[in-house]
């Protein structure tokens, strides 16, 4: 049994090694974790939210990994403390995953404002999410005030970023006009600020032209936020150009955001989200544990699986079930 | 109340308008319509699975609304009945949709051995999917025996689309290599196929390359089937080009599927898939209209919007009232 106490003392005061342990028993699936996980993540709530959560999104090769260490080695250097945590649903497909591990970010990793937590192990999409925001919660607790959550962009993972961060970052790379048709619309529409990543050497030209195009494309796209205006920004990590703009674009954005309470109505409507997630997922165990869904549960599987009985009304069968149930 | 033994029968006999009814009425979300659906679904159970289920996915602008047109059409003259489902996760961001109505492919529309079916309305990526599985079943019981569902790849879309399917498409455009590295590592794994689109005209030749690019990628990723080695195909919908060797690929997987049984496996899978959706999704259902969990519920949602209760302790909270609850 884990101290919590002990672990939230610890943690509280900054403790890299306390803060590690702390995500490790949050993404722990055993059930005698779980309640100690539950008991350190009511400690921590006093001391969450005080950060800014930053979603970043970026396909493979665009630059992503690079963008993140010089952005946050220089976010460090103007008094924030770093977190990055990562959803990599490719580990969840393979096993092996396209974002790897620390030695990406190598002088970040080493960084002593900044803390690197690579994705969770994980079944489902929505389990690792889940436990990342947790993990997040813990970076605030533990006095993080800027955390990132990237994300290689596979499936609904953009989705899940951005219903736990404040502002989501797009990042993408110079392409002429035709490529950006391929740009997915619904990712364009999570997009708070946009950026164009490698504008430097021989595709500096390409990016601006980029840039442009990009500007012209989110005309037609629905705002999530009235009084916002999504920039479209050209950066270069190699060259540490545009990097301190974007960071200036985030407080800027924080601004906005805090004038009409629109923060705390996003944080808010996240937070009832997570809940409904939370809930759906812990009926469904408590349905698969009980005895007397489990004295017909083999009959129903096998009619779902023949095709006799459509899932809706399996299901249906299968909630009476449980609802009757005394347990 | 609708006569579902009528339009039962209607929709058996071919009727493309009772197999349009029907498909609306599964797709209500009113409660006494929930009812009718469900009934209406067990009569069909016993004409379902019967189709060969095909997911096609590709981004906007990789012509594939021209490939399907031409695709369908082609299959209805080699004695197929084909019909065309689409989940289009933009018209639940937007409002709005990327791949619009039935206009898209008008030949389709009007051929009468084809039926095509716009997007559901829904508010979750899960609702409209859940919808769109049921219509699956429907245009089975009406006697077509290739069902087309399309997306267009935002979001979670495509593992949805994998869900319900026997063969994945995965429709692409030339591109030079660099821009291969931004086609998503994780739907290159669900793809059973992959064609590259627009084969024609100026862009022949850099298609032939982005092909030989595609499968050399292919080598580092994990087959989805042992015994399967995923084609990658040129095709030119204008030129009718390749257009009949897809069709034929398809037939050609059929086989590889029904060899060891595999095609059974994959959708008793996928029906206990859908089963645990649709359970998880009723029992939140259920538990939102408990009255004792009503009472506690704007007291929770409180300290969750105010981060004071963490989204995993509240959902323990209401879960425990519900199962406390006498209902």
């Amino acid at each position: 049994m884990t101290d919590i106490a002990a672990l939230h003392s610890a943690l509280r005061s900054g403790d890299r090694r306390a803060l590690a342990r702390a995500i490790t028993l949050l993404e722990s699936t055993r059930a005698e974790d779980r309640v100690s996980a539950e008991k350190l993540l009511r400690a921590l709530m006093p001391d969450t939210g005080n950060s800014m959560r930053i979603g970043i999104s970026g396909a493979p090769g665009v630059g992503k990994s690079t963008f993140i260490e010089t952005f946050g080695n220089r976010a460090t250097q103007h008094g924030h403390r770093v977190a990055v945590l990562t959803i990599d649903p490719t580990s969840i497909f393979s096993g092996g995953s396209i974002l790897g591990d620390k030695t990406r970010m190598e002088t970040l990793a080493n960084n002593p404002l900044a803390f690197i937590r690579p994705s969770p192990a994980g079944q489902t999409m929505g389990g690792v999410a889940r436990r990342t925001r947790e993990a997040m919660l813990a970076c605030e607790a533990a006095g993080f005030d800027w955390i990132i959550i990237e994300t290689v962009g596979v499936g609904q993972s953009e989705t899940l970023v951005a219903a736990m961060t404040d502002v989501f970052l797009l990042l993408l790379m110079p392409a002429a006009g035709d490529e950006l048709q391929g740009i997915k619309r619904g990712i364009m529409e999570l997009a708070d600020i946009v950026i164009v990543c490698k504008s430097d050497g021989a595709l500096k030209k390409q990016a601006s032209a980029t840039a442009a195009d990009i500007k012209h494309a989110l005309c037609m796209i629905q705002r999530r936020l009235a009084t916002w205006q999504v920039p479209v920004m050209n950066t270069s990590a190699l060259e540490n150009i545009g990097i301190d703009a974007v960071r200036e674009k985030i407080d800027e954005y924080r601004q906005v955001l805090d004038a009409d309470d629109a923060l705390q109505k996003r944080r808010r409507g996240q937070a009832r989200e997570w809940l409904w997630n939370e809930t759906r997922e812990q009926l469904l165990t408590e349905l698969k544990q009980d005895s007397v869904v489990g004295a017909a549960l083999e009959n129903v599987l096998e009619q779902v699986g023949e095709g006799e009985l459509p899932a809706s009304v399996a299901a249906r069968k299968l909630v009476s079930i449980f609802m009757r149930s005394p347990a």
